[in-house]
């Protein structure tokens, strides 16, 4: 071996021809996916990225229960600092979920000068800025394409391909869990609960499914899309959220008939008033595009000031299609690495724009209440809305229980403090006994 | 001014916090579009890219006819070296279309050190792998994203989100014109001629509509895309073509009544025989997501192996859609450029993967014929297609024409080959007066 060619090879061993060590930080059902295709791939990094990825240590809580899981068995570790330390891993993968400790890990492994994959959305969603930060004084990358919408490309097509839109809009529905057993009530007459027990026992849906049925998962992908789409920092907590739990076979049946679907809707909008983000049900019409997500499917739709209306879709959770994202991630940092150009995903967040308040915010609304069945209940009721500012669009009469007719009203496009204050005063009047719903509906 | 302030501010002006230059090869459709964001985009430039973007030279062939076109008419020029000669310029964007003289200003703006951003399908597909190759050499980038489906993000997911998948079908609606005229054969009951004309005077279609009609541009876009979707070169030529033209408003009405739509639809598949690259009229499914892509949308499905299936749906031409993909690349090349990261858009070619032949694709197909109104003439067909290890599917015979029946026949998944020698036979048997329409029938 010539002289200098030692030197050469120990650098190349580090970075290069030779490959790039790669930590992953958790083994469950997306770090075994990530295993999975970082072995399919193996025969053809070094083609697609110019230098070949080796997994050299893999965090888990019990070293002893995953050593069938790998094949070999001494890149287990229970000790973060085997992983931090180590100068030759450039690239850490975080799939643990949860913020303590992927907080922790993902910040000391980003000042340790190490790029940081992460799929995790409660952490982006909350403390994303703050990690940007610290990445971006180090010198390297932070990336979560897998955080939301699983194997559907959004952040990196919102951050590259329409980079040069103002966006104004983002809705789309990126909760499998939810999709599914809305999907089961509307097209096979499932009760909530009989829908819900179907998604749990097939995975879709953890023991607690609070997470997903009340919105808040879809909740953090919103905040996560409209900090990048909009410039302006929105978390978690700045997002309106409302769960399916109330929708009921009688709401899906009445949609049905009018011809809508009742989907979970995840909405980003930028208007003059500041940003509107929320998750709640909605009734979308049937030739809405978003209509036909069925199922574990997610979509995203943005609009766009040039590109006009575009919309990503595909599957938006599971073992396969999360890591599909999260390696898409690892090869973009080991492509940036290899040409010495990491840094290009720094925080875009430019703008202060402030949040709506829910109270201010337009929409037709869907309202399904059980009323006196005698003359003049309409009357009363429609001068209630009347006098609120709410115009009635259309109103369905149905089933009769007992002495109580069941009235459907949908309004025109209203604040929603009007329709908040007519609720209360119908709440409080005499013909009303109930208000089983209130949805809001799509209108452009 | 301090010393080497004035050294460093000149540094600057060539790139980095002064800006970058960019010259825009066309000022038509695309290229209007893309003067329109670039204008649109320039307050916040600095802080989306780190730099900001100068338009210094639009080349156009009569630069007096454009005055009022641009701001300021001294960056109008009829001469192509003012632009390739002056090293102030680092973006070529080239929007005239066409072989020559775009190929030549690429190529040649390619060697002076110049990244270059285009959306022309017919040079990419022709020609991208030399371009390529060139812009490696000189350690430029060269970018296509709006060569394929207009403003939808498709060429990036596929080398970045989507790069840790082993893609195995590509399949989408990729010309608006197409999909406009048989959106209004299907939706309104059009003939092909009348929905061709208004889409003329709509301007989705050209005076000489034959690149449309005929499936010639959808066959670049699916040479293009399952270049980098397979790792193998594909070429326009390698590409199976059929167009719209012999589509029948009666075709359409059988396809409605058996549950289909009739779709151009581009295809390309990774199979064990080789690749399979075809654009054709296709029958497909109502409840597949593509029936529902109607107007002048477009929309790629995605096959890889862990991703699952995924979609991108948008605009596929216009003004400031392919503006949007367009400038998207030039924002790219500007980031790349500001963090010292040229070359991240290398060929990724590195496999040999032959082209099937049309003859041994596999496919299920729609036979609508005119036949003899006598008994046996079923039989008589049924035993041709027998003999030619073809299995029918379903037979449909509904109107008659003077003494002539009309005969659809729907066989199951046979390979092209047996359905030619089958329709060979068809044609020289006497029952048989007409074999009207032949069209793939999309199967799983």
């Amino acid at each position: 071996m010539p002289d200098g060619a030692l030197e050469l090879s120990e650098k190349a061993g580090k970075m290069g021809k030779d490959g790039m060590n790669i930590a992953l930080l958790g083994l469950g059902t997306v770090g075994g996916g990530v295993y999975k295709v970082l072995k399919r791939q193996a025969p053809e990094m070094m083609q697609k990225l110019n230098t070949e990825l080796h997994l050299k240590k893999v965090l888990v809580r019990n070293p002893k229960r995953h050593e069938m899981d790998v094949d070999d068995p001494s890149i287990l570790t229970c000790n973060f600092e085997e992983i931090v330390d180590d100068p030759e891993i450039e690239i850490v993968v975080e799939v643990m979920g949860g913020i303590e400790p992927a907080y922790t890990y993902i910040r000391d492994a980003l000042k340790a000068g190490k790029s940081v994959v992460t799929a995790n959305k409660d952490l982006i969603a909350d403390r994303g800025g703050e990690l940007l930060e610290i990445a971006e004084e180090n010198n390297v990358e932070l990336r979560f394409e897998a955080s939301v919408a699983g194997g559907i490309p959004i952040i990196s097509p919102l951050k590259n391909s329409l980079a040069a839109n103002e966006i104004s809009e983002i809705m789309g529905i990126v909760n499998g869990t939810t999709n599914f057993i809305l999907s089961k009530m509307s097209d096979e007459g499932m009760d909530y609960a009989d829908a819900l027990a179907e998604a749990t026992s097939l995975g879709y849906a953890e023991a607690d499914p609070t997470a997903d049925v009340e919105g808040h998962d879809a909740a953090r992908k919103v905040a996560i899309m409209a900090t990048i789409a909009f410039h302006t920092r929105v978390t978690f907590r700045d997002v309106y959220t409302e769960g399916i739990t109330k929708i009921s076979q009688k709401d899906i049946r009445y949609a049905n008939a009018l011809g809508w679907k009742i989907k979970l809707i995840g909405l980003a909008q930028n208007t003059d008033e500041g940003v509107e983000v929320r998750v709640h049900p909605m009734l979308i019409p049937l030739n809405h595009p978003l209509a036909t997500v069925s199922g574990s499917y997610n979509a995203v739709y943005v609009m766009g000031d040039a590109v006009g209306d575009v919309m990503f879709y595909g599957y938006g959770a599971g073992e396969m299609p999360t890591a599909s994202a999260v390696c898409g991630d690892v090869f973009s940092v080991a492509r940036h690495t290899v040409i010495h150009a990491q840094g290009s995903t720094r925080d875009n967040v430019y703008r202060k724009i402030p949040i709506k308040r829910i109270d201010n915010i337009c929409s037709s609304y869907y309202l399904r209440m059980e009323v006196e069945d005698k003359p003049g209940v309409l009357a009363t009721i429609a001068s209630i809305f009347g006098n609120n500012s709410v115009s009635i669009e259309q109103v369905i009469q149905k089933d009769k229980v007992n002495d109580l007719a069941e009235l459907v009203i949908v309004t025109s496009k209203v604040r929603e403090r009007h329709i908040r204050d007519a609720m209360l005063i119908l709440n409080s009047s005499s013909v009303v006994k109930n208000i089983a719903s209130v949805i809001r509906v799509y209108s452009e």
